[in-house]
């Protein structure tokens, strides 16, 4: 089975690659999150919440992972400290960012004016899964027009997420979505995940939201 | 550059694959269509669409591919001639159906009984556009509340569609959408593309889609 032990030996040299990150970031206290969503979830909106929300009181920078195109960086590059754009177009894993991409971009952020630094995945649910970058925090975000069988459907992602943001919920009149399922399922796959339900268009559930970023950006700095 | 060539490999034996069941396929006149889209666009509640309102008129058969779970499949049981259920999750790659996959199903399908043949793709718009099956149209959907900024970042899969479908039209009051901005994207990308706007909860839009697959259907059977 060659196939499988190249994909083991890309996910160790990954592995590798992920802690040298994450040692860095400690070094130069900037706590990191991994945002993962399918497309079109709100994985840029709601980065441009947190931005808002939070201005003045962390400073941000954020990764923009793009298969192709550089719109969602342009999108949140007036509100942040730093952004970097990486385009997996051409690499040999499209479908996620790897360590290495992270690694990369690092070189090109001014890490020690940072305190929070937001990594925007590629939209999807699978490839992101498999692929830790050396981020603090894993969140995943479940919009409500994508059904409430996600968590059933793509046990992986949800499984190993600190937090689940269910965005669109000013959506409920209008889409067949039942929370309670949903909540069901991700108690099963994940007890100790944070759920928070918000609307990145009308701002509900924001607050308590970035209050949650706030606190676990602070914890990770007094830790240290 | 070894895990490149890897990756070359396993392409080139998905493509002979893929070949092998084309010529499987046309010789039993079976026409197979590859449905692609993000988690919970839609595919398989334009399935059933498809199943109600072609029944008595085609004979049709479903793979539901799936990285975990069998509820696709059970949701379109009843109504399809056959139905064989795919799950990805321990296969060295989850996040697409591959040529093999479908070779291995083809084998429980009653190919002399089926007309039409839907391929439900894993949820996932980066990898299914790597591998073809053995498919004779490419079908991608996107579905209104994934915005519609969908071709520019995930250019590769609306390239190669035979068929784009815009579903969830009834929730255009609700999103911000730009339909002519989405429409300029996929010209600009792949103007042959046929394109269909409709809603698999309403049902708007259907009867022409339909039409377009009865028609697609009856011409192969009739060339071979």
């Amino acid at each position: 089975m060659k196939r499988i032990e190249v994909i083991q030996n890309v996910l160790e040299a990954n592995e590798t690659i992920a802690n040298r990150n994450r040692q860095l970031l400690d070094k130069h206290k900037v706590f990191a999150i991994n945002i993962m969503s399918a497309p079109g979830a709100g994985k840029t909106s709601l980065i441009l919440r947190i931005l808002k929300s939070l201005k003045g009181k962390l400073n941000i920078a954020i990764i923009e992972g793009d298969v192709a195109s550089t719109v969602d960086a342009e999108k949140v590059q007036s509100e942040a400290k730093a952004v970097v754009q990486i385009n997996t177009r051409n690499m040999p894993e499209s479908c996620s960012l790897m360590a290495a991409m992270i690694e990369s971009a690092l070189k090109d952020m001014p890490l020690d004016d940072i305190d929070l630094l937001l990594i925007e995945n590629v939209g999807n649910l699978i490839c992101p899964s498999e692929f830790t970058l050396g981020e603090h925090k894993r969140v995943v975000i479940s919009s409500l027009p994508e059904g409430d069988d996600k968590p059933t459907k793509y046990p992986l992602i949800f499984i190993d997420a600190d937090a689940v943001v269910i965005n669109k919920i000013d959506l409920l009149p209008h889409v067949d979505f039942d929370i309670a399922a949903f909540l069901h399922s991700i108690a099963g796959l994940n007890p100790k995940a944070k759920v928070f339900q918000l609307s990145c268009k009308t701002g509900e559930g924001i607050e308590r939201w970035c209050s949650w970023i706030l606190e676990q950006t602070k914890n990770n700095t007094t830790r240290q």
